[in-house]
């Protein structure tokens, strides 16, 4: 995508001069300004995406995008989020973009027009030709090149799960979970250390997978459970999963931990309650360095990703 | 509350002359404009309230006040009022207001400015002096005078609750919740209704109840536990409340339902899928309609309250 440098070579003047003509600020002669809107047109240059760095129009709103709110991980993130924002000045608009890209798109048009200052983005759109390095955007466990993201280090989660079960004598374990034709995720990581640790340890490692998001989640469990043969130990993607597996082990009258040990990952508060083992990301530290990342780069600056790590919780679904 | 009419009355001017002082739109003479200007100081007149009226400023931003979002009821509430709003071209901005007068405060503010166009409040602060029914406000749960509200009929599903409790043969009955001293909310109807029912019913009833918000929830239940003597059928107030009973309950050996019944409230979905008896509120209507009265509001027309029914879905936990 053009720069405000390339527009600037390309009609022969300095960086400041073609930054007035874009801005519509202070005095241009027309033989420059028809010089430099000639470059831009040729260049296909959009003027306000750039034009950012050298206006300060900081409207003090981030939006925040969520594939929902209905999974208590992105609720608590949301909480913290809209905390961290508040404490800095700055007012939050929520956009629930589950398979709406177009919603997506309505507020990356809003942030070239300075309407929003920053995006906070969990998407599991297709967003990585709309946006670029130069815009304050920060994701969450997704990856667009050059874009800052925060995350927790899931491979290290996988590898920890598989240890904890591995200590508690399994010796055939599974991993179920999801997997996307479309985009690289954060997720997946899960499963790539959760399967390297077994391979390391010598331990029969299986994956039961479906592609996100599972239509029926209920009959997906169901299945695996009639299917599960030897298994004694399993890695769910998330708590939600986990948890409707032991509900679901439970009425069939296998005996976790005893049988089958279960191991979730998020460590949301509602599922600690109910005391399922789980491997926990620290929420809040990711809520509030997703605000930190996002005024820096609001402001400029250059950020680099950061990984929070994450721990083990014991509950009462392994040994 | 001084209004723009009452600034018209003073000054002995017509309503649109002092709209146009008020806004500083069109001509007016010095001589009225002072008239006008000094009606509002006397009358103590606040130009942007009611200003609103009059010019068409919609900023196309709705604030929602949300005590936090952690509860999952809000996050399913929150998600299908961002929808709403979507479909009708509004942004939504997020504020977690718990304890946190002055987060709603200063969205009051941006009303009056109208930097956002309406609120919808679930708010446990006492707003009452900052807000009056010239604004596009409408409230959740809870009752202000002249402001619009959309609830649940809370009153109805204490009825409803009570009757299922009686069908399945309960003899002695408890309602366990919050109340508070400061604030009149819909919640406590559940009570009302509950007891009211118990009384016509012939079942005794008994409350255990804790000033609004519970600092130890487990402690509370475990305690109603331990002094439960007879009782043998259980309205929780909400269903995180019910849940909670239902784990402790099982932890002490007490079969649900044979030795006690239970039933929670709200509907949602993480619970629905653990099978908890419960009373439901329709969530999704009562996000939509909140926002169909807040428009219609915006658009200067008169709403009125909207009362939703509520049903019984039946789980595990009752007989």
């Amino acid at each position: 995508m053009a720069t405000i440098k390339d527009v600037a070579k390309l009609a022969g003047v300095g960086l400041g001069t073609a930054s007035r003509v874009i801005n519509q600020s202070g005095y241009v002669s027309e033989a420059t300004r028809n010089k430099v809107e000639k470059a831009i047109e040729q260049l296909g240059y959009v003027p306000n995406e750039t034009a950012r760095a050298f206006v300060s129009q900081d409207s003090k709103i981030v939006a925040l995008f969520l594939p929902s709110i209905h999974h208590a991980f992105f609720s608590e993130l949301t909480y913290f989020i809209e905390d961290e924002l508040d404490q800095r000045g700055y007012k939050m608009m929520l956009c629930n973009s589950s398979n709406h890209i177009e919603k997506e798109l309505s507020y990356i048009n809003m942030l070239k027009q300075n309407k929003v200052s920053g995006i906070i983005g969990i998407s599991y759109n297709q967003i990585e030709r709309e946006v670029d390095h130069t815009m304050p955007i920060v994701l969450v466990d997704r990856r667009i090149e050059n874009i800052p993201y925060v995350s927790s280090d899931n491979y290290a989660g996988g590898e920890l799960a598989l240890h904890v079960l591995r200590d508690a004598g399994c010796k055939h374990v599974a991993y179920l979970g999801t997997y996307s034709r479309t985009l690289k995720t954060e997720v997946e990581k899960r499963k790539q250390g959760f399967e390297d640790a077994a391979a390391a340890s010598d331990i029969t490692c299986t994956h039961y997978i479906e592609e996100d998001p599972i239509v029926d989640q209920t009959a997906f469990l169901k299945n695996f459970l009639t299917h599960r043969d030897t298994v004694d130990g399993v890695l769910a993607e998330n708590d939600l999963m986990a948890y409707e597996l032991l509900q679901l082990a439970s009425e069939q009258g296998i005996r976790v931990p005893e049988q089958l040990s279960i191991i979730g990952f998020d460590g949301i508060q509602v599922y600690a309650a109910q005391q399922l083992s789980t491997i926990r990301q620290p929420v809040e530290s990711i809520g509030r360095s997703l605000v930190e990342l996002l005024i820096r780069r609001i402001n400029g600056k250059t950020v680099h990703p950061v990984i929070h790590p994450v721990t083990f919780v014991k509950g009462h679904t392994t040994k």
